[in-house]
Parts: C-alpha cells; structure tokens; sequence
C-alpha cells in the first residue's frame, strides 16, 4: 500500500510548504485519550477516507478509449481505458490514479469491515442522530415524552474505569491521611 | 424535572396513536453495546436534546409586554414577558412553555457537562470529520500522505476488551479439548 500511495502523491502534488504547514488534516494526538475514545475516532477517520477516495475517484476524467494525448497535463494517463488499452494508460506520468485509488479504498474498506464494525454501527446511530426532524412538532412531542427516562438513563450509567479509579485514589489517600496524622 | 415536561406536554399535544406508533425518536435498546458505545450514544442523545429543545424555544413567539389576547391560540400564555407581569403570563392555558423549556434545557446541559464531558469532546472531534474539505486538492493530498501512519494506527490498536475475552474463551476452550480427548 506505500508504494501505492506513493504513487499517488507523484499525481497529488503539492508544494512543500503547504504539506509541511504543522495542520495535519487528521490529528490523532489526543495522547489523553482511552482507548475506545481512539478506537471510534479511528472509525470516523477511515469512514472520512472512505469518503474523500469516493470524491478524487469522482474527480477523475471519466474513462473513454482515446486517452492518448498531453492536453489533460498529464491527467489523461490516470484514466482506466478500456479492456486492451490498460498497458497504453499506464503512461511514464505517474501510473493509473484511479486503480490505484481504488486499491486504497479496498484496503481501508477492508480495516473497516475487519476491525471497526462496532465503531461504525456506533458512527451510523449518531449520524442518524442529525436527522432528526427538529421542526417538527409530533417529534418535539414525543422527545419530551422520551426525556425522562433517557434522563434517568444517561444519569444512572455508571462513569468510566478512569473516573472510578481516580475516585478510589482519592478515597485511599483520604485514609491514608487519617491514620497516618501529621507531626 | 418531570413535572415541568408534564406541563410542557400539555402544550405540546399530539394524538395518541402518534405518540404511541411504536417508533421512538430516540432508540437506545441496543443491550449488546458496551459501556462505553453507550456512554458515546447517550452524549450524542443529551447534544441533540439541547439543540431540539433550542429549537423549540425559536419557535415560540417572541416576548412582547403585550401578552393578552387569544389570537395565537393559547401561544401567548408562552411567551416571558417583562419583569412584573410574569404572573400574568402564568395563564391557565399550561404555564409558561418558554419558562420550561429553559428549565430542561438547563438539566441536560448540566448533566452533559458534569458526566459526558469526554464524550462531548469525541463528538465534536467527529463532527470536525465531516468539515474536511474533500473537494480540496491540497487537502486530498495531505490526506494521502497521512494516510501510511494513520492506518497503520488503526491497524494496531489493540481490539476491545470483549473481543479479547471472545479470543480467550475460544483458546482456553481448544485446551480443555486437547486435555480430554472425547471417548
């Protein structure tokens, strides 16, 4: 897959400064983060890559047989031709982009599908969240209807493994503080 | 709490047979999620509670001294009025809707802010997916350049605690096998 993506960045070019800018355009560095936070933000983030190799694919000149020729800049040998003419589009300027898009996209499809079910399940339900007709009076009617037992539910839920170790700390240090009376 | 959504819900009056169609507006029978899949989805339900009940609040008809009449179809008994004649806004037609509103509103944000913190912060993470310019072609090639280490990240997070006790089971199960050879 790096070889491949190499491949690509010869087609997406872009100068130095811009890709060195310190913005990364995914910043995974919340080192603070448990690990399922990380685990359903990895799922967004293949789910976004997903996405943006839909959108070059969907940028790409649409294949046609003539794919001869420089007036697309270079752009003409990224085109998958027809079946026969494969070897012709593989031109010295950079390989078939859109095969090579394709087979990033089966990889992290792949990851996806392999690792991050759950993750996406989750991603869907919140999506599905955004949805919701807000304007409309028999849901405003019924979400208030709803709300006492959420609330109930989402005050009931028991806190994270984090939150409950750093309460018994504090508990232990308060003991220990009793015991153990300063000079 | 739950008073102030029965008077609201004197207000906000649907049929029966909508309000018991069967189709909630917030579905969280999910038994098998994990904890914290939960915890996530209930930060996403307390979000879209804010911004609903926000939306409900724009749509009653502004405050104005002039509460009294009939024309807005006991809408007007809503409406905070200025310092003073709050107690003649307390129409018999439900109280003040607008009051209410802003009472609940204020428990979800506490509760958000008080136990799903964290959760808050993962969904604006996610929703900042959705901002990523796809179209951009500076941006698509920054993507492809991230994407070696970003997958491999996600490639090597350990999976999560149920799958590991799923492969343990499986593991301890092949032993026992081996152990007593079936008759």
């Amino acid at each position: 897959m790096n070889r491949t993506i190499q491949n690509l960045l010869q087609h997406y070019r872009i100068p130095l400064k811009e890709k060195f800018n310190g913005k990364p355009v995914f910043n995974t560095e919340s080192s603070a983060d448990r690990m399922e936070t990380k685990r359903v933000f990895m799922g967004g983030v293949l789910e976004t890559y997903e996405k943006l190799i839909g959108q070059m694919l969907k940028e790409l000149p649409t294949p046609s047989p003539q794919t001869a020729g420089s007036s697309n800049e270079g752009l003409a040998s990224a085109i998958t031709a027809g079946p026969g003419t494969a070897s012709d589009t593989r031109s010295e300027a950079g390989g078939d982009v859109r095969m090579d898009l394709n087979y990033i996209l089966t990889k992290v499809q792949e990851l996806k599908r392999h690792k991050y079910q759950e993750q996406d399940k989750l991603l869907q339900r919140l999506q599905a969240l955004k949805h919701i007709q807000m304007d409309n009076f028999v849901i405003q009617s019924k979400a208030l209807w709803e709300l006492p037992r959420l609330y109930e539910e989402a005050s009931s839920l028991p806190d994270d493994i984090r939150m409950q170790r750093r309460r018994r700390r504090r508990r232990r240090q308060a003991r220990r503080d009793k015991t153990r009376p300063r000079a």
